[in-house]
């Protein structure tokens, strides 16, 4: 245990108050004056004398320039504790989460989709309708990403932000098209419609004339910072659509994307921007693990305690989630001049190893976590303008327990106190994979606008908080409102290449191009403006350019002769 | 599902900015003018626009003139999340807990008592210790009653506050003898030794030299207000002491408390104070439940969802929770000029039917337990001194599952939404105690101080917390320092009745009389006075009155003749 400077004064202020001669005894002043073992008065204490002020300087005006928002999937209180209790005892801080100063505690639940509860609720999550939950401001389905229960899609905060100027990035340590990442850059109704090849994208294929796999619309949505696993569908082919036939590695490159794949290759980009996103991809699933994997068997607690050991497996430590968040700010911040930046960093693993009962796993992956908030919360504090919160997206079934339970999976660790701690898992059985559970989870914040986490709050909360601290503008067609279209030559002839650009198209990511009734493609609109190569044609036309998502149309009249 | 004006009006504001036209479907302006559904963006949200001025404004000043300390047992956030879902709905909310405007998680590890790791943390605690660790200050192990893990005791924060002339009350709904209700007034190695019949006490026995029973100590420690349940344990007779051979009813009518054992009983009470103690006690044993009980069966959440039905054998709703908690508050506040209260309320029997896996019963007594926040929050409100804290002892077992557990019991009910919620019970099987868990839990406060809640704490800051608010004096020698004794006749005759008064022994409890060598006995100090009568003896002697607490000494020469 540590022993800071604070926790001793007011240890000993609180003892030195607290002395009494008769028949009870208090520690002598010996104890007080040196440091305080956790079994004496004041001992166990946490908190430096009284926090009034402390708490109040923590609350800040609530307009923020930039927001980290730090996801730990499934991250619930006892996630957070087992993994405190491990790493640095139970008298111990999680650097990172445990830093946070203003606190609360947010719902998760979800709706149902269909039947006759439909839009009831739904008493657990997933990590679809939870993270489109905050994406979005709209409650959802369970494996919906960023639609209603109807299926309408809902703006994300990363699109939002986009629109209003500001770079954005996505990060996790999961498959990029995982539910987490996923929310913030696409709208499908079914969570696993990673890729084109992917059966059940169904009506949001492209080629069933939808917005396209998760995939397809993360390069549409075009973060300035796109960090995560799952390049594996990346090499599919799209099929439909103008880049019907290339890989969507391919069709990154063609839209400018840096596209890295190690870490040697993330070291070596210097810049990211609406130019050149950057799109690094290092797993073809998800990340492996800090830790190598414990498994929990029924009466497992009663085996000798173990101690978690590094996973072999485990990337490049350029590649841990702490350094992909530092590398993410570094690319996104403009300094004190430039325009914000909102980023989204998930700490995936802590769900998918306490769904497999492995206690380490989760353990190692929550470490992980914390290490990429004190990331953030550094940057923050130098920064004075960042809004940081860390949440959950939902509880999960990881239990502390006193007694190996007879039927549920259990493991026994040595923690750093060089104690034991039995955990169990206690939703399904061996072999099957753990349940999420429907406890209201902690959310913790630092910044201007965190002390929007305080209190009893819901996961769409969240979106209002951010975008309200951001200050964005959520009409889109107003952020399109002078939108424009310039050609390179006033007069044309017949056959000259003239450059068509769309301009001021702020709340627009696309921008489809017409002359009269000739569609010249869907083109990406980069800092609010689209170029595309027109080749003359003799006669007078409109030229027409319309904001994919602002519906804002812009025209000129050209006559070519 | 209530909507708010507030919810409604920034559900329509978060709307208007976030219309769209294009590809992105919004709801209708319809809807945002109206109340929102559920299902439709913003119409999830908690709060009501930003909330950083009302969490300023929720800061007070760290001085507190009374503190209500409200434990919920065992109501870790999923036992308040159970409760909430079924009572009002999964975005609803409970007017107390969810009302009180700062929060944050403290720890509540215990420590082991003996062996190789005795001092190291044990990750799940039982209510002794987490009792003892806001009680007193001071971690302990599981079973201990405010004495540390080498048996020594540690005053409590209803003892300190008693001493600094302070009201105190202790309310609970289990047996007065329980380990939350008993950490405040006695001081005990084993949680089970009750009463003097109680094998347990061992060495804590008063036959055998010890301070007594935790029901001998609390007459003892003569809070103002004493309420709940455990009579049986009165009707045990004490077997040493100047009380032996009656029972500690009638000890406790010889040493002037009023009993009551009934509503009715209490109604007629109009003023409690160190003159005239409250001690009612209104069960043999722990009050009924406000639920008819539930049983969760392996398999049981796949069978028909139950509605929880009231329990006929629920007391008299005069003797609900709240009751006891405004009670209490009537008889311990003094109005605007005179001193504060320290009064702690306990609902008690969400761990006992999260024990027994019964859902139900673990809801009523959450919804019970609410209500007595309401009160304390009521009041707190009006009063503008008093610090409201309201959090559980530990964590418990049942936990919100979307499917049946194989192997945990379960059962699923219909909630106030209309629909099923599934609620696991997986740390130990059928018919066995379902376990604690170690998992950090809420804490959330109101009024002066509250801000020491908010972020991370440990169960012991609490207790600094609170006596830190109050402003509490420990030094129990300096309170009592002015301490003096006079004799009711300056020079009395051989055979003549003397008073000999005690007073300023403010911090003491009880004072021990000796005239010479003749012991006149242990007396109650009654705000700072003890009187005792002495039949004068002739010659010259000494008569010192020492405070039982404080170790001071008062003394008087008086000669007879």
């Amino acid at each position: 245990m540590q022993h800071t400077p604070q926790r001793r004064r007011r240890a000993a202020l609180a003892l030195g108050a607290a002395l009494i001669a008769g028949a009870i005894a208090l520690p002598g002043t010996a104890a007080a004056v040196g440091q305080l073992a956790l079994n004496q008065h004041g001992g166990a204490q946490r908190a430096a004398g009284d926090q009034t002020q402390a708490v109040r300087k923590a609350i800040k005006n609530a307009n923020a320039k930039n927001v980290i928002l730090l996801i730990g999937d499934g991250m619930g209180d006892s996630e957070i504790t087992i993994a405190r209790n491990y790493q640095y005892g139970a008298a111990g801080r999680l650097p990172g989460l445990d830093a946070l100063p203003l606190t609360g505690s947010y719902t998760t639940y979800s709706l149902t989709k269909d039947g006759a509860n439909k839009g009831k609720p739904d008493y657990v999550t997933d990590s679809a309708a939870s993270g489109s939950a905050w994406a979005t401001g709209t409650k959802t389905y369970d494996g919906a990403i960023s639609v209603d229960i109807d299926g309408k899609p809902q703006q994300t905060l990363l699109e939002l932000a986009k629109a209003n100027g500001l770079r954005t990035g996505d990060v996790s340590t999961a498959e990029i098209q995982d539910a987490t990442p996923a929310v913030q850059v696409a709208h499908v109704g079914s969570r696993s419609c990673y890729g084109p090849d992917t059966a059940a994208c169904g009506t949001d294929a492209l080629q069933n004339g939808g917005l396209g796999s998760i995939s397809e619309q993360l390069l549409n949505a075009r973060p300035d910072v796109t960090l995560g696993g799952g390049s594996a569908s990346f090499q599919q082919t799209a099929k439909a659509g103008q880049y019907a036939g290339d890989t969507l590695f391919d069709q990154a490159e063609q839209r400018g994307y840096q596209v890295v794949s190690d870490a040697a290759g993330l070291q070596g980009v210097r810049k990211a921007d609406q130019r050149q996103p950057l799109l690094g991809l290092f797993t073809p699933g998800n990340f492996p693990t800090r830790y190598a994997p414990t498994t929990a068997t029924v009466g497992g607690a009663d085996q000798a305690p173990v101690t978690c050991t590094p996973n072999p497996a485990r990337l490049d430590t350029g590649l841990s989630l702490a350094s992909l968040t530092n590398k993410s700010i570094t690319l996104l911040d403009r300094g004190k001049n430039g325009k914000g930046f909102f980023l989204q960093v998930e700490g995936a693993s802590i769900d998918k190893q306490d769904h497999a009962a492995d206690a380490c796993g989760q353990i190692g992956e929550t470490i992980d976590f914390d290490e990429a908030v004190q990331a953030a919360l550094a940057f923050a504090k130098k920064d004075g303008n960042t809004l940081v919160i860390a949440t959950a997206d939902h509880a999960h079934s990881s239990q502390i327990v006193d007694n190996t339970p007879p039927t549920s999976l259990s493991t026994a660790l040595v923690t750093a106190d060089g104690a034991t701690m039995k955990v169990s898992y206690g939703t399904s059985g061996a072999g099957a994979s753990q349940q999420h559970t429907g406890t209201q989870v902690r959310i913790a914040g630092f910044g201007p606008g965190a002390a929007n986490v305080v209190g009893l709050t819901d996961q769409t909360d969240t979106f209002f908080t951010m975008s309200e601290a951001l200050r964005l503008n959520g009409d889109l067609a107003a952020l399109s409102r002078s939108a424009r279209v310039d050609l390179s030559v006033g007069s044309p002839r017949p056959g000259q290449r003239v450059t068509v650009t769309g301009s001021k198209f702020a709340g627009d990511r696309q921008v489809r191009v017409q002359v009269g009734s000739t569609d010249l493609g869907t083109v990406d609109v980069i800092d609010g403006t689209a170029s595309v190569q027109w080749k003359a044609v003799a006669g007078t036309a409109t030229v027409t350019v319309t904001g994919v998502q602002s519906g804002k149309q812009a025209a000129k009249q050209v006559r070519v002769r």
